[in-house]
């Protein structure tokens, strides 16, 4: 950590993230003995060198578009220190932390610039077009697929947007229940500025803790509780936009039919179209009571049987999650108590309830009656609570794994009810063969009434080339969703590392439409290069 | 009607629409009692001359581009009678329905071309490229906002593209719940095939009858049951399209975070980016109870407040529908009983409820509650199954009010909850001041968590120019719209007729951004040229 370039830190101290690890250093923690035990068994503990922090490459910025990024947002929110640009390297995908583990922080931007507002972010990209610098908007820096390691060739440069002074709560309107939020904000700032007046978003995503609002809008996020909630991109309303050729605000009412819905085409854009510099949201009340649960199903197939019919009769609890058999197994949905045993074979689905009094007792009655008459066991709260305890650990527990030798990576997909068993085993099929004694854990994480995700967590022994093997195992399991008709991503977004299989799934017009979007709003090409536009 | 190029009646027998009048000539009815008494009371009864068919304009397409069209679709189905080309000229505006009384059918096509298939509709896309020719899809004819009636200028010659031979309901879903539907299919059709299985989507809007599955998606339709069902964008999952650049399917899951929605892009394009060829929905079991019921409200705000209640409470039924007070004393919101009294100054609301017994006991008990709770006086099933019989009527009563010399028309809008009296007022003041004497009615068809929709019923005497009278009050009231912040159309669309107010809706770059994506995907500009692309 740094000196006075350094924001405040997170509500609860979190602190900044180290491009060698999910959160801060001083949040690592032991691996928990029965992940420990497990590892030993699985795969043989080995101890990874301690990564050192590496040198950045110096900064590439020459006198004349340093001196106009200073002028359009003051000298002292154009950083060229070391360090600041060490922490705005890249983002938190596996293959990312083996970068930076490996001494490899060529992405590192040559400056980290802080607009304080719109305007500012205007005058940033005037200063990009004139000088043909590339942009990064960066809000918490957890993306998982390259979306922060724009391309530098043919640039004067490479800026990292850093929205971190952008933090405040714009308006709200409880009558109509939205709140306008700046891009910064990261979710447990955004929580507390609205828990304030007894309002919430809801939105819990794994990263929470240190993602942004700015991100959860360019990368349609969906969180934990998304089935009660919503997911990001249906939580939007309204949008502010800098783009290179002038300010887009978007949001007339809730919903219309004056053309196509421009906002969706805002969402998802992951800062290749414009930079969002306010996002007004649907905002529901606090909830007065919250119960986790856990119930246990024979068989994955069951229990997604069992979801697909809570989606499909109106009678979505607020969290549902399930796991397959093998993480069940290891407990992966408990991180405090991974590898520890109590398995019969059967898949643990979570099961959360919030609201008021009277709305989770009866939804939590006909959840029950409707769960119970499909064969599934009820295992009181323990599971539930637990759940609820580790849910944003897992990362923190995968820096732990990567210094005893195991790589562990996720991933994630989508698809129609029919076709999640084909997808399932396709994936599946298609890590394991390329990985040599992986486990091969999966989840369902978010439910529709058409269909849901599937998010895979995979572990296995680093070996002597831990990036090739993973980067050959994805590309392996990417051509599996394509071949299978799914989505290329739920809610990792596409950043870099996804483009490839992109234009698979929204066809060559698609790609081509999206070009022709960025081509418009951005002619000089300089916001985010190289990320999502095929 | 004629002869072997008259498709097959629907369900019902309802039977062709002619462009004087909404429904076919055959479905005419005597204006009721209460309405006759009403209108003399109001503006003195009048009759209009008896409107004659009148000749349309020869076709103006040359031999080339006309046997090509023979060539791509069969010589069958390229029609140029003039009963077919008349039958297909504009919507039912009643500016659409004026023009066609006064003998103007400047806007007839040169041909209607029905293809059978995907590929029939690509084929004529090459066609109409090669040639030039302006291609206007038709499902229904049911736009009220002008999307028919696309510029010739510069043409070669302008060609319905009359999709009524693509009514097939390609797949079912059941593990799913989605169903893929040709466009051409109308909805009691649509909903025919669906029932046959147990299935239903649930999309009633006022033009049910004769709208069409291409024309809900491509004008992104919103229903009376949209609270119970939701709005049509929200339905569907996939599409098919066929533009002057080839094929495009969309639709991987459910949901996704692979950049931006495309699906979006496509839903409101009303035929200016592609053809929509196959609609991919969401389905529904269809319900084994229905119950329609009235509320009255003190006032207008307050029955408002009592639906923002339930939309943010998680409490919306099936059906929620509010009129002001003086669409409340005329009974419009119960066609048959229009005029008759009864009215105590208050509001009457609508509240449906549909699905399975036990669904509907407890969600009809817990709004009952908060309807009692809030100050809802219940006034019983009658009024709910009154307007319930009457859902579809009022279009038809249009054509006996236009006989008696009242002009009768409808706009709507939609804005969040906070801005809904400003909007209200602005709206009524602007039409109010245009058209003296003039009744103004307005209900709320449409509610979110965030805001509603608001429609106006005008009727006002003819007078000597009825055309020019309304489209000063329309102009007038679409600038209280924009000046509110509002939606220029919450679910009519955009057409031609609302084209000049979109750029203040979506901004300079909003309209940039649609004529990007059209140049992409339609470079030639042969699609519905000059509907929706400012």
């Amino acid at each position: 950590m740094t000196t006075h370039t350094t924001p405040a830190p997170l509500p609860g101290g979190l602190g900044e993230m180290d491009p060698l690890r999910w959160g801060s250093p001083d949040a690592a923690t032991d691996l928990p003995q029965g992940a420990r035990d497990l590892v030993e068994m699985a795969f043989g503990l080995s101890t990874t060198p301690a990564p050192e922090p590496a040198p950045v490459p110096a900064s590439a910025l020459a006198e004349e578009p340093l001196a106009a990024l200073r002028a359009a947002v003051g000298e002292e929110h154009v950083l060229l220190d070391d360090e600041v640009r060490r922490l705005r390297t890249r983002g938190k995908s596996t293959p990312d932390l083996l970068r930076a583990r490996a001494g490899d922080l060529a992405d590192a931007p040559d400056a980290v610039v802080r607009p304080g507002s719109h305007d500012d972010v205007a005058a940033v990209l005037a200063v990009a077009v004139e000088h043909h610098l590339a942009v990064v908007p960066f809000g918490g820096g957890t993306c998982v697929t390259g979306g922060l390691a724009a391309r530098r060739d043919g640039y004067a440069g490479l800026v990292s947007l850093d929205l971190v002074r952008m933090k405040q709560l714009l308006a709200v309107d409880e009558e109509s229940m939205t709140a306008t939020l700046e891009p910064g904000l990261r979710g447990p700032e955004a929580e507390a500025l609205l828990n304030e007046r007894g309002l919430m978003l809801g939105h819990f995503p794994q990263s929470f803790q240190f993602a942004s609002i700015g991100g959860f809008a360019a990368t349609r996020s969906s969180g934990q509780s998304s089935a009660g909630y919503g997911r990001f991109d249906a939580m939007v309303v309204g949008l502010r936009v800098a783009t290179p050729r002038g300010e887009w605000v978007l949001g007339s009412s809730p919903a219309n039919a004056a053309g196509p819905d421009l906002r969706q085409l805002v969402l998802g854009s992951e800062g290749a179209f414009g930079v969002i510099t306010a996002v007004t949201v649907r905002v529901r009340r606090l909830p007065e009571v919250k119960v986790y649960e856990g119930w246990r199903w024979a068989s994955f197939s069951e229990g997604r049987d069992a979801m697909r019919h809570l989606a499909q009769h109106g009678l979505l609890p607020t969290v549902l999650r399930l796991s397959d058999e093998s993480e069940t197994a290891i407990n992966l949905a408990r991180p405090d108590a991974i590898g520890e045993s109590g398995t019969d074979g059967a898949c643990l689905m979570i099961v959360g309830h919030e609201g008021t009094t009277a709305q989770v007792e009866s939804r939590r009655a006909a959840v029950t009656e409707a769960l119970t008459a499909l064969g599934g066991r009820p295992q009181g709260e323990g599971p539930g609570e637990s759940w609820a305890h580790g849910r944003f650990d897992a990362p923190y527990l995968r820096d732990s794994l990567l210094d005893v030798g195991v790589l562990v990576e996720t991933l994630e997909t989508a698809t129609f009810w029919s076709n999640a068993e084909a997808l399932y085993a396709g994936v599946k099929r298609a890590l394991e063969s390329h990985l040599d004694g992986a486990l091969v854990l999966c989840h369902v994480s978010h439910v529709y009434e058409t269909g849901c995700s599937l998010y895979f967590t995979v572990a296995t022994a680093q070996g002597e080339q831990p990036l090739e093997t993973w980067l050959a195992a994805k590309s392996a399991a990417n051509d599996a969703i394509v071949a299978a008709g799914a989505t290329i991503t739920h809610h990792h977004a596409v950043g870099t590392d996804h483009k490839p299989w992109l234009s698979a799934e929204i066809g060559d017009l698609g790609a081509s439409v999206l070009r022709a979007v960025k081509a418009d709003l951005d002619p000089t090409g300089v916001l985010n290069p190289g990320v999502l536009v095929p």
